[in-house]
């Protein structure tokens, strides 16, 4: 690249990452509003975070749109192409973070019953705050291309899956218990899965950094604890 | 773009699309094994999917990169920009659908009760049968440029979500019938959400060869009507 090409390179990427850090402030709100809602029952907040998805919709396509009109002007290579593709990358792991808060907020409102296990509404909070530590964790790790940072998140994901697994059994349980507490079991067991995969989002975009920064994917299998698909909960005699 | 780029762009995104159909015969593949996998309990070819699953992944990294180069080489514009960006949202779109065939297969391993309720397998067989003939559709939509055939899939997705909705609520019941039911119907919850959300990305192709053809999104908002996260079950008296 030209010096001129490099200065324009250098100003669109810095203006790129920019916005992913903005979708990831956004993200980060949307899990916390979401949850709120979810937690107090309220119902216009909820709707305000489906309504606010749309701008990280939109953030997102911008993001693509700018990230290939840039590969295609200045045909960067190695590190610069891979900064280019973990933008894109980045934005996409928060768009379906987004769309995960969106699908709790939807079922805040059918939340109205009386039924509120505190044991369970203090394990969702938990991992809660735990996914929000992970996100705002690997967004610095990007922000600073920190790699050591990046796979610790990679590596505490395990920790979200463990309380999501006793969540897991514990509402079959409550659901075993009393019949009527069914349907705010389901919705519940819903919404701790969707937490879930918010963490898991978040160990992607920490293989992002690590391809960014050293052009090359973690060596790896992660370590994956999320056993819900394989709980069962046997019944009290 | 010269006479030779020209020719060597096409090789190129000929095959890239190449690629990206051979990707959505694995998908369709997988979805198909999962499900009869599921229905048969057939933990043999569960662990075929979640293996195979590995294969998709690749699928869509090799999509990527080689989109990217191409991008970065050619500097296509226009219609044939939007051919290689296209590909990238295709594939993107059915490793995702690959993921939720593999969360389904997870899940089978622990069907093993003898609890087999028939409506509900024919629905889950049902709903089934109308994603492939979905993800036919837009595949063939997807490789012949054809707008209407994708308009009409992206119009279609409500049936299936009609389907999911009345099979949340037969499950819901017979988890009140009976706690013995349970866990195997949480199980099914999971399984159908995803059968679910594998015609949401049926449509999100749809919306793909929308874009690649005429240069802009499709006009309206989507038809949706997934209402399971609003279902609540009155509890038989």
């Amino acid at each position: 690249m030209s010096e001129h090409t490099i200065k324009a390179f250098d100003t669109e990427l810095q203006e790129l990452v920019r916005k992913v850090a903005e979708m990831g402030g956004l993200a980060e709100r949307q899990i916390t509003d979401a949850i709120a809602a979810l937690i107090k029952r309220d119902t216009a907040q909820a709707e305000r975070v489906m309504a606010i998805d749309t701008n990280i919709d939109a953030l997102q396509r911008e993001i693509e749109e700018k990230g290939i009109l840039i590969i295609a002007r200045r045909q960067p290579m190695a590190v610069d192409l891979r900064e280019v593709v973990g933008a894109l990358r980045v934005s996409n792991d928060l768009e379906r973070i987004g769309d995960l808060a969106k699908n709790i907020a939807k079922r805040v409102v059918v939340l109205d019953g009386e039924f509120r296990p505190n044991k369970v509404i203090r394990g969702v909070e938990h991992m809660t705050d735990l996914v929000l530590a992970q996100l705002k964790q690997v967004l610095d790790s990007y922000v600073r291309r920190d790699v050591a940072m990046a796979i610790e998140v990679w590596r505490n994901d395990e920790a979200i899956d463990a309380v999501n697994n006793s969540l897991f059994r514990e509402l079959l349980t409550y659901m075993m218990e009393d019949p009527r507490n069914i349907t705010f079991c389901t919705h519940l067991l819903f919404c701790a899965k969707n937490i879930e995969r918010m963490g898991d989002h978040a160990t992607n975009i920490a293989e992002t950094v690590h391809y960014i920064v050293e052009g090359r994917s973690l060596p790896d299998e992660r370590p994956k604890s999320d056993l819900t698909s394989f709980a069962r909960v046997p019944l009290r005699k």
